[in-house]
């Protein structure tokens, strides 16, 4: 964090930005909170996320507020201070595009996106460590200045994310590819739930809980999400409705089969493209599953069986089986674990599957 | 299992064959091994799923071929003998028009769907226990007999599965919308990764990874199963379609909100349908998130000092940060639970959030 000194000004006290006032202040950088409603930047101050009233000129300045809003808050904050200005939108093109309406000179703005969440909203949710070892894009545009670029560096690793750049284009296209558009697919997929009867629903596994699991998210903030990524996402969503109208097509026929089998083939190629839980390349991890009682301790005792084992357990389901106080737990690790881990839970009594 | 003396020829030793055989064994049934390839049943037998070569006729065959033979080895084993026949296959439509062009009388023939698997195939991914607690949908037709009905409920109760009884035409538009439709949008939202760069595959989070993870299922499987209903699934991709058209034109407007809004809040109305894991109505859950380091042992020491809580712990996610040595275990609980589990952690020097 070199070249950051502060103060720094964070606009908008919600999640992110209450979250990056703590991150600061637990490294003695001073913050000061500004929020349209007091209510948000009191709670953010009574947390220990900054100030309300900062006397000193901040020398960087967060925009944390809904999307809709970050264009005109650039521009105002730009015309306002003479400090380099970032925002935290999960978008990139928009906020560019409207503050360029509304200021002339754009040398001191950076784009970024700290790519951490919760679903939960709001100060209260906010946490000093929520971007460790996060993600956190940083997206130059045209004029940005070099110095502004590296002081938007400096406040990503100050929060402990690991950075990376990206043209605002090509973070607009990656975003819609790995989040807005797995959102729009989960929303239309759990849509086609609105209606069954509740006979069908008796019959979802795993798969349809995946599947639907992050179209519980908010509405109105995915709107303004989406919406504000439209040009990105319209193409690939062209793409899927080709491929789509191909599967319809193959199933009107009498034999669907190398048309279904392409399109399916195409989503193994690219489920596997995605990087694990590191964030590092995809790893082949070895899963042992074990039956255990739905009572409290029981996890532990395995956990304990489990580490005597020398085995570290990379990842882990449970899977609760409906009407019978057992359940199953699926202790995922890297291969050549697997062997030891088997056998020193069966030894210890559990009752394991491969 | 009242009425299910014996012996029961399985027909296929897959991974579902064999575990019934397993299941049965346990019970002390006589279970005959057939398999088109020798070296499945020979498997099957070491395993002790029963034995290649039965001389008493079988009292109940249960067909677990591959999707797309499935009809003829119904008719085929009706001819052959004067057993009740049941299949395990996925749709149940299609198994039931091509066994009526085959056979004449399919009064001893009643559908079945016992809903486990694994990621793995084969004899020997089988276990006696698959289908504990499992549902197993019976799906009779307008001609199966009452004692066939009953036979077949007393096999799935007899591999410890809970039973739905539900039409034919019911259940296929059931697993068109809990499994094959979501297993479709999955594989297309993983096709629109297959060209991207890897710098946008690094932006990859929790939601992409969910939504594309079924996607690696085996498309030789898939594509016989899809295809084998066809019929269910078109209805539910129109629709899918549909919605998607709305999309698309939302997006192309200057002001797309409330038509993606409705969008995407059907989605979630479609969501918190999905039934738990238990089975029974979707309980919220409330999380504690807690910090932990990526080293053997630390979640058995977590995991005692959970159960040193009382609290019983749900289900849990965990999420390792990428380039770094610690990672987050979300762990969940009834609502209720979650203050004394804060608290026990606390004290026992944990990092928590809420």
């Amino acid at each position: 964090m070199s070249g950051l000194r502060g103060p720094v000004r964070v606009v908008g006290a919600g999640l992110i930005g209450t979250s990056i006032g703590l991150a600061l202040a637990r490294l003695g950088v001073v913050v000061e909170l500004v929020d349209a409603n007091p209510d948000n930047a009191l709670m953010a101050e009574r947390i220990g996320a900054g100030s309300r009233l900062v006397q000193i000129e901040p020398q960087l300045v967060v925009v944390a507020v809904p999307p809709d809003h970050v264009g005109a808050v650039i521009a105002e904050q730009l015309a306002q201070t003479d400090a380099v200005v970032t925002d935290a939108a999960s978008v990139k093109s928009k906020p560019l595009t409207d503050a360029r309406l509304l200021a002339s000179d754009l040398s001191r703005y950076v784009g970024s996106h700290p790519m951490a969440g919760s679903e939960r909203n709001g100060p209260l949710a906010a946490r000093a460590d929520l971007f460790d070892g996060a993600t956190w894009a940083i997206t130059p545009h045209s004029s940005s200045s070099p110095e502004a670029v590296e002081l938007v560096r400096c406040l990503a690793e100050a929060c402990g994310a690991r950075t990376v750049e990206l043209s605002v284009e090509d973070h607009d296209l990656a975003v819609a590819r790995v989040s807005h558009l797995p959102q729009l697919m989960s929303s239309l997929a759990a849509g086609t739930l609105v209606d069954a009867p509740n006979s069908h629903l008796q019959l979802s596994g795993q798969g349809v809980r995946d599947v639907t699991r992050i179209a519980a998210g908010d509405p109105g903030l995915w709107t303004q999400i989406v919406s504000a990524n439209s040009a990105a996402l319209t193409g690939l969503l062209e793409q899927i409705r080709d491929e789509l109208d191909r599967v319809l097509v193959a199933l009107g026929k009498e034999e669907a089969g190398d048309e279904l089998t392409s399109v399916l083939a195409r989503g193994v190629s690219g489920a596997i493209r995605v990087p694990g839980k590191h964030g590092t390349p995809h790893i082949e991890l070895v899963s042992v599953l074990v039956t255990i009682p739905d009572r409290p301790g029981q996890l532990a005792r395995l956990f304990n069986d489990a580490a005597a084992s020398g085995a570290n357990v990379e990842d882990l389901r449970i899977d609760h089986s409906p009407g019978r106080p057992v359940g199953e737990v699926e202790l995922l690790v890297k291969p050549g674990s697997d062997d030891q881990l088997t056998e020193t839970l069966t030894a210890r009594g559990w009752v394991v599957h491969r």
